[in-house]
């Protein structure tokens, strides 16, 4: 097997006020980049901080995870938004984050939308160059994270960012290289053995089947865990084992 | 009369979406620096942005206008927030305003709270702390703003900011210089020609009549310009005019 | 010219906390019917129970104006909700404003969505039987006000409410019924003798000339004054004036 | 033992969009009043409909929560409300609600302001005041419920409601007839077996050993449950078996 180099990042700090979500402490040990949520879907500032003080303890590169404003959403409803108002938003979110990051003496070094904004902008052109330049026009060496393949790693390169293309361990792709809709029968790959064994096809040869029987290359920089899974720490775990055992060096994107 | 320096400060990007509030296009050619509004009592994420173009446009230092999270308040209700809440949502709201100062090649240079902030901050030592530290931790060349002589510009020196010491034309003072309640009659002063000269004393002398009678002394910094005022822009050009024949130089606080 | 009845309705109370908008002292003795925004896209619950207070004051109907969850966008954002979603925002929104009109004696009258959820609304059979069953099940008297022709009336004539067919003195119409999109040219009808022409002709006939010169045929039950246009007022008593002089008598909706 | 009746009362809805909550379908079987979110510190519109369903299913009175603004403080925050501010929100909520409870065929019986506004008007005649002149406004019918001994019951008599005086098993009293501070030793009472003792002490004889060893004496209408405790199922069961055996009947307050 031949030796790559993988990111594995998840989002994190998506509790809000007294309600809790996810398994922050327990999975930020496992994961070299962690997506922060910056208080438009979840997020107050107050569990920034905290999240941003957990990451370095860890040694886990600082993202910004900007969303639409749409805290009873959790993000998750596609709303239409302008160029302008997109390119505020995120400038807006992406700043508030990197408040936490400077002070506690380190910087935002990516940024993936969220929700209905990745997905959104996985598609649609005017929607992803808003969000590029945004990124590109607050700080130039930020990495803009988004679906492999899609539009928005396109509209950063426009911008002149570095892009990271990020694949998904549990979710299986269409022969096009789109995730299979999750109504779709097997959309979402629940058993863990192979999770992990797809995150390692893609780690290690960026090649996997798809559904349907074909194979499908992805440009594969970065596998997303999702940790709002009740075993998300486990299976990070057990990825780590695998990737390790392939000789696939795990690191944050900027390294 | 002996020429000191004093800066002209005015809130500004207090619209919120469709609502419109103040006459920032014309205020802005007559003042120093802009306290821009953050988004928690006004300044959605595209108003900021275009008020911090604005006020590159006129040459105007571009500060952080934070407040408690109210909109339907507009930040002027006052509410119980832990050291912990103040800390996070003023590091928030620089950071989220200094973001649109970065992408326009300018960074934020101070930070004045909003309303019940304000007016909290100026008496309650730990808030006053909490705020001062926040803004430390983000960027420590940034000047803190408060009322002149009261708990924050202390809270700012302790934590090693450098501090502006604000006062108000349009404002009657106690003798221990607090700012007369609104509910005292003649605590606004309304009369124009008072005003100017208000200004014209306490840029000039630092030395105004009390409430009472009694000569007050202020350390003075930046006189406020209330931009909500109908006739906020004929008042600035009158006050610039009053300092420049005594000679007071009109330049922003980091100048 | 034969004589009919019309409503003239208008959006109202929407305002927010310190921001203004829309003449609604100037408008309210002129209308029937006031749309009174929710909290959702406008309208604090204070603002809410002053234009309740003005309605009464005038004789005006009470109806519910509710959005999309959307302060910064005024509700004029497209936002994908689910028809369980969709159906609780309105619940919401109409029991919330009829506290305050129980409190003043009445009771709410109609509901009219607002912005983006009333041209969603327009189109879409499952959000139109959403929105009508919510209205229908809190209360089943009230009266659903919807685009002329569109699929939210027949949604309200099949979840058994009463429906009241909306049109436009100011905006231009395509062969099909529907709005010329505002970016056509002529879409929008700024000359105040043209629109009150076809307000009249909406009142008295149902039937006016649509874009591209054919004649089109609608069902009209109300006419709606844009509150927000600068002249909002003088409009609304030459278009009463014309009905008058037609013979049209105008009334609320449930007289 | 002498019988007396007793509500059981547990606060409820208080999960927000994605984020969970409290275990309300394990806790509904045990009390006769729930007092469900209203949206302004918890509890969207879906949920809300859940619970009112919850409620009826489980043959247990619906009661409006409704808080201060504060979605990122839970409602817990203390601020500075006027009285026109405080009546607004009270019936803007109070209305919302009952929306959700005429839709399933029934009304909301009963008003317990949630958090800091709870702890506010038990002290503040003023916003007692208010917040009971709103209920009576919005329905007369209603029973506004409050710290035991406090304004707001108070407040609830002068504005010519029915009031309950609410006790909690599981917090210390002063013996004044207050609750010890939650920094005071002993303030929350942990152990189970002493929480259903001093329950029952309340519900029997309303008559319970304050912090410092005297006889209090306490109005009793209620016993609160707390829901977002870990076992509040469990202690609701004990509770209502201790009651059972002393001969306390257990039903809702208009009962």
């Amino acid at each position: 097997m031949s030796a790559g180099q993988i990111d594995l990042n998840c989002d994190m700090g998506e509790s809000f006020g007294a309600w809790r979500m996810g398994e922050d402490a327990a999975v930020m040990p496992h994961i070299t980049s962690a997506n922060i949520a910056c208080g438009f879907h979840a997020g107050d500032p107050d569990t920034m901080r905290r999240t941003v003080a957990l990451a370095i303890q860890h040694g886990v590169a600082i993202g910004a995870h900007p969303s639409l404003p749409d805290l009873a959403g959790f993000g998750r409803r596609e709303m239409k938004v302008s160029a302008n108002e997109a390119y505020a938003l995120i400038a807006y979110q992406v700043g508030a984050l990197d408040a936490f990051a400077r002070a506690a003496g380190r910087r935002v070094t990516h940024v993936k939308p969220h929700g209905a904004l990745y997905n959104m902008a996985a598609k649609d052109v005017a929607l992803s160059d808003a969000i590029a330049v945004a990124v590109h026009d607050v700080d130039a060496t930020l990495i803009l994270v988004g679906l492999a393949g899609s539009e928005l790693p396109r509209a950063g390169e426009r911008a002149g960012l570095r892009v990271a293309h990020e694949t998904f361990c549990d979710r299986r792709y269409e022969a096009d290289g789109s995730l299979s809709p999750r109504g779709v029968e097997g959309a979402v790959i629940d058993d863990i053995d192979s999770a992990v064994a797809q995150g390692l096809a893609l780690a290690a040869h960026g090649e996997i089947t798809a559904r349907g029987g074909s194979l499908l290359k992805l440009k594969v920089d970065t596998l997303c865990i999702h940790g709002d899974k009740p075993n998300a720490a486990a299976f990070a775990a057990r990825l780590r084992a695998a990737l390790d055992a392939a000789g696939v060096r795990i690191a944050a994107l900027a390294n």
